[in-house]
């Protein structure tokens, strides 16, 4: 932390900072100014809030210097984090790719796309038996059955499953049939599922909310790994502006910003985050680019009746032509697939 | 919904998208133009997704033009909506002015405040027992504790409990102890809470989620009138911009546009909604000009060393001033108070 | 400036950056930490950019801890700027109104709606010659015939003039024809205007831009200053966000951040703020209610057929009304008006 | 346009809009629906405003369906439009890379990176011989003497020159010296700026706003072309969010989104679309693998000195590395460079 004095700040003013630092069992460093005097502080192990300065007489800023999570910050643990869903590496030389539709609507239909994105070379199957929804009116998933049909994709097809929970009850109920826990952008900052998370026996897949910063993306899964499970990977899934051509605003430059402060795996999700079918590929493409450990996407072999989320689904025959592009575009980037 | 065709869209693919109306047991208008065709849709009773029909060839747009929400709109209920809680009626003639910490951190603090905010003329008390904080290593309330001392406060001072629920087990315990539950800001997407409180038997205090629009906010407020549950009244705390000199921007134009649109109450933070106690005070007279129907702020009896949240609090004294100030204001907005 | 150095920085990087400040001619100042070292920097005479020690190896963040504005400073000049307008002092005791409509459309219309705001008590009058419009198809202005038609009105009803001018053509006749001069949002950045307004005789109205910081709107005040024009006051008239309930989302709290940071008058236009006629009257209110020096709010007497930005107009009935809310208002938080 | 009434309007409201569709000379299309009446309108030439109709009673909502801009529309020209900078085609199959230092600073060390970048595969040569800075005390660039350095560079390396223009003045001396013209992303709105540049005999490139809208960029190229000047390619570089990560957000779904809708060619800046360094190239790889027409990259021999935007600059190497990327990305998808 480090406090800037206000120009013309008084002795007093500054004995009171200098004080108020020392009470809190912290060490205080005056450095003079040409204009003014800032007072660098050393010796405390968790983060300070800067209004806690900033409220005392003559002070003009309080500024923070050190980030405020721990466990997954690079600085903490150097090399990459490579976690296990089943038996696929998610983070490491191979590119990961998960596919399949935003939602669970019946066996028929979800075997049918599964088989057609394994063929094509997806690594992990996605699929929502429960859904987050805007409106209480809408298809809210199959639930339990929608989780036992997975299972038998998983079964037929091989592929590992990723689906979402959104409290405990979908938790548990997640845990007996599936592979790895999604943590939607909606429950980024719901704190009471993240620590369920982070007693869960299963990798967790935590999406960027809507408006998080970096540092809270970051802290979302220190809340997970801080409960003592280490096995997650992050999603970026695009923001909210003011922008209108898109239904969010992906951000791609989070993916070498989470590289460089974080261990741990980051993909990216062109579906969710542009909202439409004809930008899902080349944002995919970008995505792989920029350096993402890999890309989720909806397919779906029907999307104009999806039950949810069809316009931003692309079809089986446009996966299969994006593994091939992803395939020749890893090698540009010194990653792999299939 | 209106179907927008391209300009030179086809015979056929104005026949697709007639057809596919048709199909969907709908209506269609067809609305020749100058330049292009447009096509109007009826008959649907809940709200359709435009990407359902843009993804067909030929269509430039789809234009949604029925609101989602039902229950909390005001074409169902055209008079404004008063919340009892014990006692004390918000969103009728009266401001209602909610007072207290961010957080029950001791009996003695907690008291001490109470006192003051209730000599001073507020209506109802706040403190959280369960705070969602961004780091899993800040203080996270005292829980079953904290909702103990607020009973006290309720027994001492008359005022009426409004804490926050995080989760099924929190929202439990709230229910036993307090007189309205809130619904923090991070979770107004968290359908699960949403549901479960709209089961409760106590009001529902409702804040704005961090990039929510206004139908989003009020689709939250659905959730929960949808189970049951009336007794919902809402808060604007601030959105997250681009500018950094606040912790938030208050956008004080929702409340006009709640009233227009819903006959739910709502209320103003401008604690959270600025993050600094220098601008509470200015932007809490504003709330009330702009015709809230009443503001929640957060007092301290020594912000310093407040537990959390400490900078955005304002002392007694200056809690005291700011009652006088509304009082006075209340009338020229064609309210009153005390 | 203040440098952090990552955790396990070598000694040889400390060194690198020390040697580099030095080499800037500034003075360095090490900080040791328990977790990493510090460095402090002072000694430099304009803003420093935090990049440009980013770049080293071995540095985690560089901070500023100077604001990068002088003269509009409160530091510079501690009690607040009072501008005149022609007899009319804006930034005082006094609240001021600006009114009239968005365009100057015909000599009738403007005298009409001039003749009913200076009745009701107005005391700057407003209407657009030169119009920035988002279409090169719309009408972007009578220009100097409007400006001719605006000096009418000041004979008529003693309102001195406020207008906006797009470039130096149009600066130089508003200069020969009007009051004060009033920069765009859209030209907030437009330094070569900027600086040629701080060569104007005329005081200027300068308005935030759209996705303006606190800091770039004082630093394009600083431009005009910097030339040796003080008669500056501000003008925030919304910001662009996510929500879409308003046209932009009108940021109140600006208005004590620039009292705290500097001596400029700022004023509110709730018109433009909000884009939507029933939210005008009760956003200008907050304005007040906030410490604004005072509003701008577009009149028309057929808001139906004004040739621009009619739908956020006010009818001269609603005007005389908000002006007798404004007076009563003033008296509450220590202004006065008529 | 479509008028949506409220759920029970009357008759009379119904026909009241209806008459002022018939005054304004343009034909209603009224749309029974179950719960409420629609009323569409056809017959418009140029853009109605929504509010205009929205402030009548019974109205609920206007809904604009026809895009603002025609000549830069796609629906006027269906095949992509190939701009010629000197010999170069920009939007043709072949990317083009425009490179340089932010600023011209020097002969020495213009020619020097000039030689660098033509040697590594550059297509055109960019600096700033007039800086946008946001402060007054930053530097401003080196004016016409600067453009004399500019037309030495292309002398030298053949490398036509794209370079900035800030106002009328300029913009002639650009148009003296240069082979395009840059209009920034400051200028994006200023309009005067924009019909000068319809008429320059120069390319115009124009850079997207920080806040604007798809919509808005597009009008803003309209302005220029409305004028007579069809020769405009566009540039991507970054929108302002709340994302405090990158200086801007990069917003690379306008790629395909402009694609869709305009026939002028984009390009992409990951250089202000990111403020940092290290996160250039992975963005400039993401730009082409999203389908960027080109990208403009900065480049400078000694980041470190540089007097503008050092720390976003690449070094010549590191440049050279990057074309060697993009040549390969290219043919991935269907482009060719080199």
């Amino acid at each position: 932390m480090l406090i800037v004095m206000e120009r013309g700040a008084s002795e007093e003013q500054i004995r009171t900072v200098t004080e108020r630092v020392l009470a809190l069992g912290l060490r205080p460093h005056p450095i003079p100014g040409a204009e003014r005097m800032a007072i660098g502080i050393t010796g405390n192990h968790g983060p300070l809030d800067p209004a806690e300065f900033e409220i005392l007489p003559g002070v003009q800023q309080a500024i923070r210097v050190t980030k405020p999570y721990k466990l997954v910050s690079r600085e903490v643990k150097a090399n990459d984090t490579v976690v296990e869903v089943g038996p696929v590496p998610v983070g490491g030389k191979r590119l990961v790719v998960i596919a399949g539709p935003c939602a669970v609507e019946s066996e028929a239909q979800t075997l049918a796309i599964a088989r057609q994105v394994a063929e094509a070379g997806a690594d992990l199957f996605r699929a929502g038996a429960f859904k987050p929804r805007t409106s209480p009116y809408s298809f809210q998933g199959l639930g339990l059955q929608g989780l036992k049909i997975l299972e038998r994709v998983r079964r037929e097809t091989g592929l590992p499953i990723v689906t979402e929970a959104v409290d405990e009850e979908s938790m548990e109920m997640v845990e007996d049939h599936a592979d790895a826990v999604q943590i939607g952008a909606r429950n980024m900052q719901n704190f009471s599922l993240l620590k369920r998370a982070g007693k869960s026996r299963l990798p967790v897949f935590l999406k960027r909310g809507m408006s998080a910063t970096l540092d809270e993306f970051l802290m979302a899964a220190e809340y997970i790994v801080s409960e003592g499970n280490y096995r997650v990977f992050l999603c970026e899934r695009g923001v909210r502006t003011f922008a209108d051509h898109t239904r969010n605003t992906l951000d791609l430059a989070i993916v070498p910003a989470v590289k460089h402060l974080s261990h741990l795996p980051i993909l990216v999700d062109p579906s969710h985050g542009t909202g439409r079918r004809e930008k899902v590929v080349p944002l995919a493409r970008a995505a792989v680019a920029v350096g993402a450990d890999g890309i989720m996407v909806e397919v779906h072999n029907d999307p104009g009746k999806a039950l949810s989320d069809g316009p931003q689904s692309i079809l089986p025959g446009q996966f299969a032509d994006l593994m091939r592009d992803l395939r020749a575009l890893a090698g540009l980037v010194g990653r792999e697939h299939g």
